[in-house]
């Protein structure tokens, strides 16, 4: 569990509710999730309902529900569309409504179930190199591949030379939208398959809340991830998810925002992906002129010296964007 | 009501269940109709469930919900998002499922309710020349601006010098994905907000079938619109929309087709523009290769000197674009 | 040779220097030329220099230069980058200078050379539905194909079962970007490789000058071709161009204009394909508001209901659209 | 004067023509250059001729050729389009030619002029959240709005609460097409004006050459920038820039290579965003499979785990990404 001492002049502690309390600790295994939800809306019933402060610890699928077993598996005969990135949730949290914002500080992201506990493979027609349902082509597909890799807090062991950072993050996580289904495949204002790798420990998310409850859904966890996520497919794993969750009343705006101890970013999704720069942009002008005083132009032309761009995914349905300025410029 | 001989050498006719038989004329107008809906997807009962072959007269609403009542009116103070574009619907249709085609040939689409009834207007941040939630700017917008304007079968009232064609047509149409539920704003696989001026009388819709019934919802009808609603907002007007419904069993693919007496459609929708092209083209390679017995890199370069392109919306979620090439070419 | 009435009150005629006087002719036959050109630009002299009010009758090279003779010849053995697409010209007019605007007017397009006289063919890694040099995909690409198809008046015989309309256009036309030299492959500001078949017999094509003499290149005509050019290449031709050139003294804007007897359209050059739509939309409002008494938001609200869009191209290095609109609505 | 030991195992030393030595210094103050150049293309004589090892030594001009003097300038008033971005140049390297690649070691980029030395602005129509020439808007543009900053060794003094650090790289940097003569504010396959923070002191970039000589150009050099430049407009400075220049025979790829001491980075210039990332990560595809032994699926796997993405520019004519990958991966 993370501790940090920046936590406590964050904005979560600051603004939520619990300001920073830790309430009580809720689990929610497999076996209490019962069926997945493979669409972001607000037509399932929670699961689970918890106070502002509550820290919920979650258990989540694979991207790919755990279906692919072993190299030998085919993706394409294993995976039956719509049915794809299966989520947990949804999660209601007492008192909070629309026009309010959901906390969500990620305390933990921890690799669960047997070895090799990483996946990733190449699915013909999805990817960022290669013709899919939205860039058609007529090109011939590549061919399917599958690959398992052992993943612990030591690294990715991607083959005998080759070991990765253990960077584990949740890929997919977001709120009901107010009338909306989306699929659980898509990124957009209400979070969902972000893949970004900023959503990890140490990290705030705030989710601008649409229904009553807001109605948080997770899953998809990576244990490692490229900018952009080219194959379209991350190291998947099933991870336990540790979340301490907070309600910041009144505190309303267009996408979802994050803070970790340095910066504050703000995530826009979209096609084409300039779009989704320009949003996390506009929003990171509009939250410094907003509430840290920049006059709007002032904040542009910062942010032209002084913003980093981290991309997330260029794979999914929307491609999504995290634009961040460090906090100490924010005088 | 049409009655063109060539509807009998449709693909509507040939491999529909009722054969082109017409059934029995249903009934749906406002009062019925009850709420009103701004998803579609597969939480809403059917208000109405039908054979194959059966006729239904609906009564929609323009895309404001009519709430724009003058020119001295605010868009913005009167529309509250996401409560746009109301739907009318879901129309169920027995003995269709997934893996079925739903066949809606378009008989009529007539101007409602009292004159001016045709309205246009500016909304900040909306339309193809502007900043908008997507293509996020930070310029200042655009003034509001109404205009309301006579409609009648002898034409559009524009101004005092100009009255432009009459050409009515059905700017929102389509069925129930299978677990989504997705905003009236938007066009898809599943139709929606298409705004192809190509879905008026005269011709036949064809929408793959995500769930049992299909459900088809339909509204936002328009008096008149050029290519890709370039403001955002066409003439948008009430109407009373006559379809004749069929369903083609075991016909499936991935996006909406339209038939009319000389050309074959497919459309795609997909930002950016290029790719609703490309989802557009690459259907219809496919429909040419797969149905009328061409060799797909024939078919190719054929459309390359024979086809047309038209642009439907660039102003929605996603952009539409039907791609067409004549009958005449399919021997 | 064209004789059309509406000639007379054409903006080159009413503007025009000539007036719409008939000059000198003059000759420019492939031997005359010598050299080919691959770009658009002022390093090149002139091959010929005329007055305003002139004819010339240029014979193009089709856009392989030749090279392609049988349908067993490889395009990527045959063809050279970046020598292709080879342009006649430059042509000087006299009085010319920038802030001026080139009007031609396409007096014929006729075929010229055996037959089979009309090329097409598929080039890996070019075209509308594969991956490319810029959108960089890993597939495979499509096979090699060439297809020599008789062209004559009477149509294009695409096989025994299919003959498409004769169409002729020309692919590429424009005049000298100041100091770039732009790829004759390449569209953009200054005209060039825009695949539009409305420059067609029975348009005026106006230029805006950034060079002294304007510097007017002209080649790679085709026999017919559909929105898009799909495939990247379309039925490609040798071809005698008849242009009657004149000079708009003080008549300046951004991007290529078009008119013909019933409408007016601007021409966009851009990626992504809205960026191009765009382009000519906003051309379109600043000619209707700067020349035709429109109010801006006026024009933008009446294309939204009125205007049609031509795709040009969507294979090139930009793609390119034509937006117009009717001369009876310019009141 | 950079001395870092890893240089002795970089691609340029142990491929390079003058194995790691250094040559003869050659200066180019502003003075020698004369006049300077806007376009990057075979047409101008080199100011300048050197062997392989050489160094040189250029003093640039900003982007704005120096002409915005204080706050009170209007940048409309004073600039002159296509004016814009001097570069000096071109360099020809003596034994280079088409097929082979241009090695250029950074070694110093330095502030010059009086304070305070660093400029930056708004200008209209001109940015990455604003319309422009090519996303082009109906909207009111923003106010013209000029920041002159001093700029040192220490870090740029954006304001009394605000010193950004000093991170000097060039953002003009390239070599002459074959036939084409590209705008100095456009990157592509040659380089040109990519504005990417990496192209900085530490790093050695490599330009495939398309003509005898190579022709090198450079220029616009930046004190400090964001990720996207997003205003378009960085921290602009006379620099002067001390570089090492070499040839690598018969080295040919697409497009520009960078090589610092922890990673190689592809560089790609498109529109919309994602065809840039696209060419970047199929070239870094590429010379990965190509010269380290990696399957290309393999290489494709492993960057969707472990590749970054720099993301240079959103605002030029085309927009720069950089995609690396870390050496120690490359086993």
């Amino acid at each position: 569990m993370t501790n940090d001492s920046w936590l406590k002049t964050s904005i979560m502690t600051r603004r939520g509710v619990a300001r920073g309390d830790i309430g009580r600790r809720h689990e929610l295994p497999i076996a209490a999730q019962g069926a997945f939800h493979y669409v972001y809306g607000p037509y399932a019933k929670p699961v689970l309902t918890i106070n502002p402060g509550d820290v919920v610890v979650v258990e989540t699928e694979d991207a790919f529900g755990g279906v692919i077993k072993s190299e030998q598996d085919s993706p394409t005969a294993k995976l039956t569309f719509p049915y794809l990135n299966p989520q947990c949730g949804p999660i209601a949290v007492n008192g909070i409504e629309k026009g309010d914002c959901l906390a969500v500080q990620i305390i933990a992201v921890e690799t669960r179930g047997e070895q090799p506990a990483g996946t990733t493979c190449i699915i013909p027609e999805f990817g960022g190199l290669v013709g899919t349902a939205a860039t058609a082509m007529l090109n011939p597909p590549l061919p399917e591949r599958v690959k398992k890799v052992h993943v612990d807090k030591s690294g990715v062991r991607w083959n005998d030379k080759i070991t990765l950072p253990y960077q584990p993050f949740i890929g997919t996580i977001g709120i009901s939208p107010e009338i909306e289904a989306i699929s659980s495949l898509q990124p957009d204002y209400h979070g969902g398959n972000m893949d970004l790798p900023d959503v990890a420990p140490g990290a705030i998310l705030y989710v601008p809340v649409h229904v009553k409850g807001g109605l948080l859904y997770v899953g998809d966890c990576h244990a490692a991830q490229g900018d952009g996520e080219l194959s379209g497919v991350a190291i998947e794993q099933r991870a336990t998810v540790t979340l301490h969750i907070d309600v910041i009343k009144g505190w309303s705006f267009a996408w979802p925002r994050l803070e970790t101890e340095n910066f504050l970013m703000t995530i826009g999704s979209a096609r084409p992906l300039e779009d989704a720069a320009r949003i996390a942009y506009r929003e990171l002008v509009r939250w410094m002129s907003g509430e840290y005083g920049f006059d709007e132009i002032d904040a542009y032309m910062l942010l032209s010296q002084a913003a980093r761009i981290r991309l997330g995914n260029m794979v999914d349905p929307k491609y999504t964007v995290g634009a961040s300025i460090l906090k100490k410029y924010l005088v």
